[in-house]
């Protein structure tokens, strides 16, 4: 189980095993990622160990959301592509591999390469209860 | 061009155009996509103007953070799905519609709802080269 078990990226955050770190901050790691979509694929994660991004403290949230303005500024430079999706999976069916937070930044250099997304739109006519419901639970 | 002519969303934290709204604070907007993938599908928008999220301050960033953590929490809670992808895209060919930075909050109920992703890693030999160049430019 994440919680109990060490995650691959606890032990890098660990040490005990090599990445190409990019950046690191009290709260944040960045390393490459391993079998990247594109040149510059870069994760994002934080220190606290949780498998989803609602599990962090928001002070672990803010930490990572200022990190990626940073790195994603640096990824742009070093690779000059300037086009990028940024991607967080929450869950194995959300196509998660890895049972602890990260935030994927990868370059778009051509249609071909980096993330490929799949858009289906829905119609839906619940949309205010949705937003009450959704407003309910931050309160 | 998106620094000088509104966008839709520049137009929805200026009140001209309405939304289902679920969270607001000095930095953050958040409210239901008109067109969502699946149920609960929001967008995390700044305040800042700007196209891209490397364009952000890093304060901006960190709100942003902190805001996905809280909202995503609300989200799993409203509806009741635990398994969600966070996406943000920079630039046409990375699919971004609207050139101000957004945050999408994807719920996936099932596999054949929500966002799809195509993966498709790739090989390099350039991981050193690249970390150092990043590094190089975040310093």
């Amino acid at each position: 189980m994440p919680d109990f078990v060490p995650t691959i990226f606890q032990k890098i955050i660990d040490g005990e095993i090599p990445c190409h770190r990019v950046f690191e901050n009290e709260h944040v790691l960045a390393f490459l990622d391993v079998a990247p979509l594109s040149a510059g694929h870069t994760l994002v994660i934080p220190k606290q160990q949780a498998a989803f991004l609602h599990e962090l403290t928001p002070e672990c949230g803010a930490a990572l959301g200022q990190a990626l303005v940073l790195i994603s500024r640096a990824v742009v430079q070093a690779t000059g592509v300037l086009e990028y999706n940024i991607l967080q999976n929450n869950g194995g069916r959300a196509n998660q591999a890895v049972f602890h937070v990260h935030f994927h930044i990868i370059p778009k250099p051509s249609v071909d390469e980096g993330l490929g997304l799949v858009w289906k739109a829905t119609e839906r006519d619940d949309a205010e209860a949705m937003a009450t419901s959704i407003r309910s639970n931050l309160s």
